[in-house]
């Protein structure tokens, strides 16, 4: 069994962006420039957007961070959307999600120059990602392709099953690794919550892609030896042991998985840190006019 | 053993329509208005836009036609497009596939403005269709899940393997077979050119999609009992007892997998007479303002 070391390569993925941003500079390109939107003071979005403005430090980038109180009408913040949509200077932005109830979240997205939606949320990037031509891929999607990648996991003819059927995960994730390419060309299986027998369906997976949200879902008899186990779950559990009172976990049952598998990844240390450095390929691909 | 009749449920689809477009426009509104642009002569794209007249016809739809020379030079067709995109009489257009060599086909679907694109190809509607926003969902995809309602065939929790992985067939049905929605919430399996044990997948399907292109590829062994399977080949083959000299071919060997299925769609007479009603269901819903 090799443990899939997010970390590590997310830090490898940095370095190369940094070193591609010092070459752009002495070329005399200017830096990406990476802006970010928070309304309100959520936790867990404070957390990511202070992440997010550390991964840009380390990458070389130029950050900005817009905030804009709770109380901000929609309307007030598509006008900063438009103004991010046409400020040259502004590679990509992402506005940090959720945002407050009063705002149609999908409204937002949809607002957002698709040459800039480096979160890859908008419809003509989900769209073109479905279709196979250049776009933003969103975070954690992207993420686990660089993880088969860098770890030179083959997918190719592989039964691959998706657990869960998210927007943001399970859909496109299940789309790339279904795409004539490599990673992918995987024979790829979508479970969720109506699928009767994903026990059964998970025995046969080469390749299991867990985004549930449902901690320790994945338990040992549902993966066959050999298998590749992808978890993308971060639920927050209660822990008392812990000084912050909980800890992350996964959707699989790791302790007694792992033995089992060829490639695993762990909760946390394994998916989370990719998805940060992939907003940050994303945005130097956004600099670099490759997509658009 | 029940066949599933593409005809009579597009029949019945026209003249629902029918109806609806003479209710608007008892109500004052105007016809729904469908514009297709045909370039060059090819014998197949005559065809199908002559029967894409006819049905506007059934319909109560006006229709336009303009024909251009294959000489057209892309400028020029994307100035056609637009000049539709800004027309406030058409509610919708298609341009009929393929084009010349000379004209970038993907160019060419991203000029269409997606309020109008009524075939469903522009990627914010793909986009749209993906996370389960209103769009326009493209003619084959619609209409099999159109046939899959009109039967009530219970799909939730069903097995389903969609055979090719096709942006206009593959992707986008297996897209809506695992939709939460009904139709939809089977649990599907997408195979291709990479899968090794297709013939395996297959026996294990409640639901068959085939869409491959590959006449008879889909064999009785490979056919569960009680199976529901969807042919969506229309392969040419030579025929020489037909006065045509060909003869249309699914990918399902007919003969020998229809008595094993509880439902199975004839080819031609299936899915095929299916995707010009999904397009005057786009159209009519187009007019209606109800998508964009």
């Amino acid at each position: 069994m090799e443990l899939i070391d997010g970390k590590k390569v997310a830090a490898e993925v940095k370095a190369e962006i940094a070193r591609d941003v010092e070459k752009m500079v002495t070329e005399g390109h200017k830096r990406p420039h990476l802006a970010a939107i928070l309304v309100g003071h959520d936790g867990g979005s404070e957390t990511y957007v202070a992440s997010k403005v550390k991964a840009c430090e380390e990458c070389g980038f130029k950050s900005s961070l817009l905030r804009f109180d709770e109380n901000i009408t929609q309307d007030e913040l598509l006008k900063a959307i438009a103004d991010l949509n046409n400020d040259s200077d502004v590679d990509g932005f992402i506005v940090q999600l959720p945002l407050p109830r009063h705002i149609d979240e999908q409204r937002v997205i949809e607002a957002i120059d698709p040459g800039k939606d480096v979160d890859g949320f908008h419809p003509v990037n989900v769209g073109r990602m479905s279709i196979g031509l250049p776009c933003f891929i969103s975070a954690t999607p992207s993420g686990i392709m660089e993880l088969l990648r860098r770890y030179d996991i083959d997918t190719r003819g592989k039964r691959c099953v998706v657990l869960g059927r998210s927007n943001i995960v399970g859909k496109p994730v299940a789309s790339l690794m279904q795409q004539k390419a490599n990673p992918g060309n995987a024979t790829v299986t979508v479970c969720h919550s109506a699928t009767p027998d994903i026990a059964e369906i998970c025995r046969e997976a080469d390749i299991i892609i867990a985004a549930l949200g449902h901690p320790g879902f994945v338990t040992a008899d549902m993966v066959k030896d050999g298998a590749v186990v992808i978890d993308v779950g971060t639920t927050r559990v209660a822990d008392p042991t812990r000084k912050s009172g909980f800890r992350l976990s996964g959707d699989v049952d790791f302790e007694n998985v792992a033995p089992k598998c060829s490639y695993i990844t762990p909760v946390p240390g394994g998916v989370g840190p990719m998805t940060i450095c992939s907003l940050m390929k994303n945005t130097l691909l956004a600099a670099s006019r490759k997509v658009y």
